[in-house]
């Protein structure tokens, strides 16, 4: 029991799963009504003129400010912070069938499926343009993935509190429930056999599924999409990274579609 | 003088922005045929079977490989190196005017200008959709801006081999040069004023301009471009990372030209 106890630790535990960082974030975040549970800002920061909008908006919000100092923020395991985190409740994660029964007003819907990404910033760049790009939700596998964490919500510019996200046990599981519900779903794929993405139809009920990085989409993935689509290639290196992809197709997906 | 003197200094120094770090993109750069001058391998990766065909190839091309212990990989910047450091001679820019007066062969031309970018994996993301759209060059400042170093070659996956790459002294002197040499330049712009990305005559001789992360195209630069291209927003963050609007730009500017 005794080695338990921590003696003369001052800092509280943060999961850091449940922060926010960085001065931009921890605004968008407080723009955006999240109900962050407190802010840890630097102290020799307290007087700094970057902080002064961040500090107004907290005491608005009825966010408590705790002023540290440099050893709790040389302990957090990302650098970015700029003498701000905020600790945020746990990630709110929206359910399958509620982003797949939402109504759009007979606007066509458009789904992001995430195959096994493991790169934060990858996911984060993909939310934020899923978000820009008025998609419905992006939908995760709860393992071998980025979850929701601080990095990827400072990469997603405060948009993971705008778009649905939702996470599943099994994405093959979940695509055969989205054609279930009439939802085309549409694999990215850079091999010959899949369409061009100008020829494809893409001006309907949608989910698109982008693979991930290095390896791509797996073929289990493959076999369950409706069709493959691909982004004409004129170069030698043969493939986008994972979040130009996704923003490519998704704005392509757009093109048809009433603004 | 004697301070100078590194007593017992084994590890041979190495410029940081001149190294190519981690398995995929070292066998990229020997594929590509950059004349790296030593691959340093961690020793208790000798006989991984992932690096078999990285060892392969630096053979066949003559490049040394040194074994090196944990400890000179310990001190390296960057942590994603994977056993794998590659040093490459200093990267060799492209000149403007070879860029803007090289011929080809009727096809409409693709530049990408990027307006003090600091982050080096946008700036990384940008080269390798620029090398995947078959873009003629990739235009950066050479201040305040993310130099082509490590970071930004193992972003670009290979592309820093592939696609021009130009530094130069005054991003609106560049502007008013390719202007005069019948170029259109167009600013990434997400004010209203701008024209949305689906109106605009994107199918000519073109130099897309892409703004800072955060703060966007400066007001000079803005001024000095022939019009300004918005992507369409439908969300509440109302920006795309860097490198995904560059990525949507690029295509949308090819869909009007022949594959």
């Amino acid at each position: 029991m005794e080695r338990r106890r921590r003696v003369g630790a001052r800092v509280p535990p943060l999961d850091f799963d449940d922060v926010v960082y960085g001065i931009h974030a921890t605004v968008e975040a407080l723009a955006a009504g999240e109900r962050l549970r407190a802010i840890h800002v630097a102290s020799d920061r307290r007087r700094d003129a970057a902080l002064r909008d961040l500090l107004r908006r907290a005491e608005e919000a009825g966010v408590p400010v705790r002023f540290q100092e440099r050893p709790f923020f040389a302990r957090l395991p990302f650098k970015a912070h700029q003498g701000v985190v905020a600790v945020a409740p746990p990630f709110a994660y929206a359910s399958l069938h509620d982003v797949i029964s939402a109504r759009r007003d007979g606007k066509k819907r458009l789904f992001l499926l995430l195959d096994h990404l493991t790169d934060p910033h990858n996911v984060g760049a993909i939310v934020r343009t899923a978000e820009c790009a008025g998609a419905d939700a992006v939908i995760l596998p709860d393992r071998r993935s980025a979850g929701i964490n601080a990095t990827v919500r400072k990469s997603a510019a405060g948009a993971a509190a705008y778009v649905p996200i939702v996470r599943v046990a099994n994405l093959a599981d979940t695509i055969r429930t989205m054609k279930k519900a009439g939802i085309w779903v549409v694999g990215a794929d850079s091999s010959p056999d899949s369409t061009g993405m100008t020829e494809a139809d893409l001006d309907r009920d949608l989910a698109l599924v982008i693979g991930a990085e290095g390896s791509g989409l797996s073929p289990l993935i493959k076999r369950e999409c409706d069709f493959l689509v691909r982004i004409p290639m004129h170069g030698k290196v043969g493939s986008l990274n994972a979040s130009v992809a996704a923003g490519v197709l998704m704005y392509e997906a757009l093109r048809g579609r009433q603004e």
